[in-house]
């Protein structure tokens, strides 16, 4: 896979070992960050390569929600210091947060929804992933961590996503201190939905990405698209703003199916 | 009683099931959702009636605190969708939508506190209204759900209330998955302040309105209302408004009886 | 001390018993409200004196934390009421008010993380210290009220920190009813992010705040700046306000020094 932006090779590169995995099967694309010997570290390339599926995805009526998951014994160790310190000038620097700030917009603003899957440690933009994906399940071994602050560099953009996930001292406590959360501390806070065994994590998410994807495609979207919206908007605004969603929504041929299979106790029938 | 906006028959209905029940007491206005046969499903007539009645204590001196309640098994299940389907123009959709925005915004801008008393499930508009209340008490065996995503109809209305009061993460669960969370989890994720078993529900509830009710009306209305305004500025913009509130809060009988009866160890006598 | 504003005596007077305390230690500032006999009750002079601490904090390259607490059995019971009731005028309230909204401001703005250590009650303006402080740690012996509507006097301003730190349902129960939460429930819904025995409060909080004095200033002033700018703006505005302060960041030789250290393995020596 081709980094967005990265100079194309003029002979294509065996894909042998390729950063990014992706793997589809019931409506559910599950992509795998696939650095596990530099811990899942989120290089340029890496970025790219998971900006170009979400680009992918966001077109494609196959996918009705999406899992991210990591390979090898990390989800998500952040950003690639290496990479960051071969390439130190404020240009590289801002073209790295650049690039991460697109990216997790994008998981944002993905119509489809995008479901953590964390058996391992999760930390600076691996941790602001878990808080940027609409839901998060994790094993009872993940750790969490915003640690900039021990190395001098404060995780302000992980703060973004994890200072709207949780309350504001459970945020500032993990910004402010660097330490890791576990996987009980990051239920009871609110950073995923879900904690179990890890022997039941695929089972787990798998289960919960299935109830999603038997979900009217379109509806799903309308409803992400909303919620988004909504949150940044006044109490009045946002049901002026809402109510006009759900009269558009009953319009669609999929409300017209949901509530007739309702009413007729029968599974509806989505559009594609 | 007569939803609002609703032709007024000539010859008065006698009111021997009405939809909606108001009892008063000690201060405390009880409305009670009476269409126990459609799990108090919200039809344009029990909206237009619960609007009626809202309007009416709005400007009643003698109500300090409304309970919620649902006669039946359920607390309400939200909009009714047999009287939706049956007018299913955009503009009937729309009327339906609207008027159920202007009853949510009018419990959350009534001067007197709303407390919801959820013995059964409550889902859709329904959770709506128990995330709208300023508090919630439930039953052990209370259920809340915002299943729209089922019917092929997202409960975006529904989302800006539960988004306000819960997690993001927790919200999303229940908008994109569909499924009812139990009291319990209510509790956890703050959509409900106490869960208490089905027996104590009366006596929990009635203890709560007792307390609110034995304060002073103005003060209750003056803070209520601040808190709905300050909550969408920012910190600056907020401590400016919440001091001039105080302030004049500071300058009312209400305020100088109070701390006159706290500095000499006695009751308080408020205002009418 | 001298409260800001206040007339300043020509004759000083003897600092035998100062209303407020500094010892400095570590890098580590701990405040003391020292009117015990008015449970540390926040009068003019008082919180005069907190600000001009403030104000000296600020400026000072040796502080990198501030630890808050209070001398005798309570933390801090708000606001004097005997002070205010002897000056009754529109003035004079509204010259408490807003001393009190500026002294929450410049904590919250102070680019050194503060800690509140609550030993005992925290009520009302002292319930509002704990939710501004950027941490909190209580003994299990502490109890958080704002039961200025027991008073006539609805906590307005204590409402904009507690409303921002805590759930709605959660802020409102307190707000209306005006009884105490315990140190367990604070801990639940995020008021403080930590409860242990008495005996422990201060290892506990000495540890915490060791911690965080061992991080390097300028990141913990760029960080917790950030925190509080980026709360306000909407998702995309926050990113790209805090992809800018993370290039900032990285380009200063405390990310230099500490990306460099945790590379090479070794403790990063920070700029003073």
């Amino acid at each position: 896979m081709i980094a967005a932006g990265a100079a194309v090779p003029s002979v294509p590169v065996p894909a042998k070992d390729p950063i990014l995995l992706r793997s589809d099967a019931g409506g559910v694309a599950t992509l795998t960050l696939n650095r596990p010997e530099a811990r899942n570290a989120l290089s340029m390339a890496l970025m790219g390569a998971l900006q170009q599926q979400l680009d992918a995805i966001r077109e494609d009526p196959g996918v009705r929600v999406v899992i991210l998951q990591g390979a090898g014994p990390a989800f998500c160790a952040g950003h690639d210091l290496k990479e960051m310190r071969a390439n130190p000038s404020r240009e590289a620097t801002d073209a790295v947060f650049r690039t991460c700030a697109r990216l997790m917009l994008s998981i944002a603003r993905l119509p489809q929804p995008v479901i953590a899957r964390v058996h391992g440690i999760a930390t600076a933009a691996g941790c602001q992933l878990v808080a940027t994906c609409d839901l998060a399940v994790c094993a009872e071994g993940a750790r969490f961590a915003t640690p900039g602050v021990q190395i001098g560099l404060f995780c302000s953009t992980p703060m973004v996503a994890l200072s709207r996930a949780v309350s504001r001292k459970a945020a500032l406590e993990m910004l402010l201190v660097g330490e890791p959360v576990d996987a009980a501390e990051a239920l009871r806070i609110g950073l995923v939905n879900r904690v179990v065994p890890e022997a039941d994590l695929d089972a787990t998410v798998g289960a919960l990405a299935a109830r999603i994807a038997a979900k009217a495609r379109r509806v799903l979207a309308i409803g992400k698209e909303a919620f988004g919206r909504q949150i940044e908007m006044g109490l009045e605004e946002a049901y002026g703003y809402a109510a006009e969603v759900m009269t558009r929504n009953m319009m669609m041929a999929d409300a017209q199916e949901g509530i007739d299979a309702f009413l007729g106790k029968r599974s509806p029938r989505w559009e594609p």
